[in-house]
């Protein structure tokens, strides 16, 4: 297979005994035995979201899982508040208008972080909104959203709290039950370092009371089914579960519990300022506001005169590493640096040793050494 | 891990060959490297649906497979026909009515199958039913249904053919193509002998036509999103796609077409006739009527005065062979015998075994050896 170095955003690379795990033989999904493993991995995966609640794993994608956190609660002709500054706040808000629901757009520029402030004023100006989403990590634009802060003001409304810990579980903070987030989900194959396909949910006891109280939108991802079933002796999914895949959570969850979550979340700080200054000494830009930018992914102004192909294609066709470029209108103005799950300043020294050779290959009068310098700077 | 032999409807075992694939390395899944196995997976599936449609792999089970098909093509308010014969049938229903949509129930005793007769009667008296919903091989009963003749009957009329062969592609006779089947469904955890967690849908040109004017009832599962990824370059999945799950497909599909899926669907319909066989040297009686017993799985009356902790029970905790329990109001009836995906005498010769050492143990003046002898005869 492809020995390409994966920087991106999603998905990350695995460990191995993480794709080991998943070797392993198949059991019955409605076994004692696996009622075992199914409720461990759960239990971890609460103890990541840092929730007293049941977390519920979904086979699926994360956006089955932001499907799920609002079409379980939301019913058609409510109001729900999109907080929209990237492509994933857009997908929150297309979930909703695609159940009749009425989504109100809080705008936020591409590049910036919502303020507590703003949800206030929502909030304040419509006492109609059931739930407001919020994305915390912008994977598209790389920036971080104050979900702490904007829980403070959520305190205060009856809405519900929706978060997208899709890209930053794992790898940013994140205290559920602290922060006051009714709903949290997140995806396997980010910041948790396992294979893609598998998304996690976890709701309070003020989501459940909504839930219990609306008819869901969808059958495959009805919450009051995984309730049900989870609460069964042994626990079990609804339908037939990606058996292998949460072999692997499991793995990945256990060693995100032996690195301890506050040194993980350190490492991916770590990482991410090393990454920003790493750019800046290569004499290139951060595209968001830095203040806000996020812990798990670098987004960098595309320099002028170089296309995608020309940057991209060469970090990938040239030096094996991969990168991701930007989405929508962002498509070719810049390139995102994912450093999340298992990042060192190994894959970093790498990555810019690559990103150096290849703005001197494009004509750039930099010194090729000194993103790999800034690197070690902030490592040393 | 557990070393238990899965009889079972699903999940069945996977190859060594199959969990090594998925150990391979994570790819980016919007890359070209991956844009080829996905095309090349998706074009065996075609293969084994026998159809020139294009079809699409979902993260999810079946069950996402099941509801994609009908949120997709009916609009809340309109008709469908659920051909209900069991839990399966009865699922087809519950997703029609949790979208608002009129499901008309053809009812058809547990153990029995549907004839096409009845469905042309229905259709007759309804000329508002937008689609029929006919379950292949329904795993709760042990039946399969005339789903070519039922074809037949669907070719007089509009209404859409909705096939689901979760538990019945790869191990019996499905011709997409042929028997006129607009959408057809399968999971991968059960003929196709690949890990679960992956579903594919196959959905011919009359299938688009609806769906092209009918908005998705969900958002995950929007098939429109589906073909436009599809056809990009490279082929891609809207939302991030199980990559490990697929190189398992892959693999499990290369060795459907090694192994030739008539010569496949032929040893299926063996292990079928030796179960049966087998379970009546036993002095044991098959659930469904024989005539319309299942190829992938047979479904046995528990014995009187036999309790389903006994029998199931001793089958898995002394002799490690897992057996299904009865479903619904079948619970402590019936037992089912799966033999699905990698099959030969040898499973059976295990399975009879210990059914045979299970019975005596229970008191049963039987011929242990009887079973084993009837799978012999058949495979001789």
């Amino acid at each position: 297979m492809d020995d390409t170095l994966l920087m991106l955003p999603g998905p990350t690379s695995v460990a191995p005994r993480v794709l080991k795990a998943m070797s392993n033989n198949i059991v019955n999904h409605r076994s004692a035995i696996f009622g075992e493993i199914f409720t461990e991995t759960t239990e971890l995966m609460s103890e990541v979201f840092k929730t007293q609640n049941q977390s519920y794993l979904l086979t699926g994608s994360g956006t089955s899982a932001m499907e799920a956190a609002i079409a379980n609660t939301i019913k058609p002709g409510e109001k729900i508040l999109n907080v929209v500054g990237g492509k994933f706040g857009q997908r929150f808000m297309q979930i909703a208008n695609s159940f009749g629901i009425d989504a109100q757009e809080l705008a936020v520029e591409w590049g910036t972080a919502v303020t507590p402030e703003q949800v206030k004023i929502a909030l304040e100006n419509d006492e109609y909104i059931k739930a407001v989403t919020v994305v915390h990590n912008e994977t598209s634009t790389g920036v971080a959203a104050p979900i702490e802060e904007i829980g403070k003001v959520m305190k205060n409304y009856d809405a519900l709290y929706i978060v997208d810990t899709v890209s930053s579980l794992g790898g940013d903070r994140v205290d559920v039950d602290k922060y006051g987030i009714d709903i949290c989900v997140t995806g396997s194959q980010k910041c948790l370092a396992a294979p893609p396909g598998l998304a996690a949910i976890t709701l309070n006891d003020e989501a459940w009371k909504v839930i219990d109280n609306t008819d869901s939108n969808t059958y495959y991802l009805d919450m009051k089914k995984y309730k049900k079933s989870g609460a069964g002796t042994p626990p079990e999914t609804p339908y037939t579960p990606s058996v292998s895949l949460i072999y692997a959570l499991f793995e990945a969850l256990k060693i995100i519990k032996e690195e301890g979550l506050e040194n993980r979340v350190v490492r991916h700080e770590t990482a991410a300022e090393a990454s920003r200054n790493a750019v800046k000494a290569l004499g290139l830009e951060i595209f968001p506001d830095e203040k806000v930018s996020s812990t798990t992914v670098t987004a960098v102004k595309m320099p002028e005169n170089v296309t995608d192909a020309e940057l991209r294609g060469t970090m990938r066709n040239k030096y094996k590493v991969e990168l991701a470029g930007g989405q929508d209108h962002l498509k070719g103005n810049i390139f995102r640096i994912g450093h999340m799950g298992n990042i060192s300043y190994k894959e970093l020294a790498i990555t810019f040793s690559a990103l150096g050779m290849t703005l001197k290959g494009l004509g750039f009068d930099i010194d090729m050494g000194a993103g790999v310098a800034a690197v070690n700077k902030s490592y040393l």
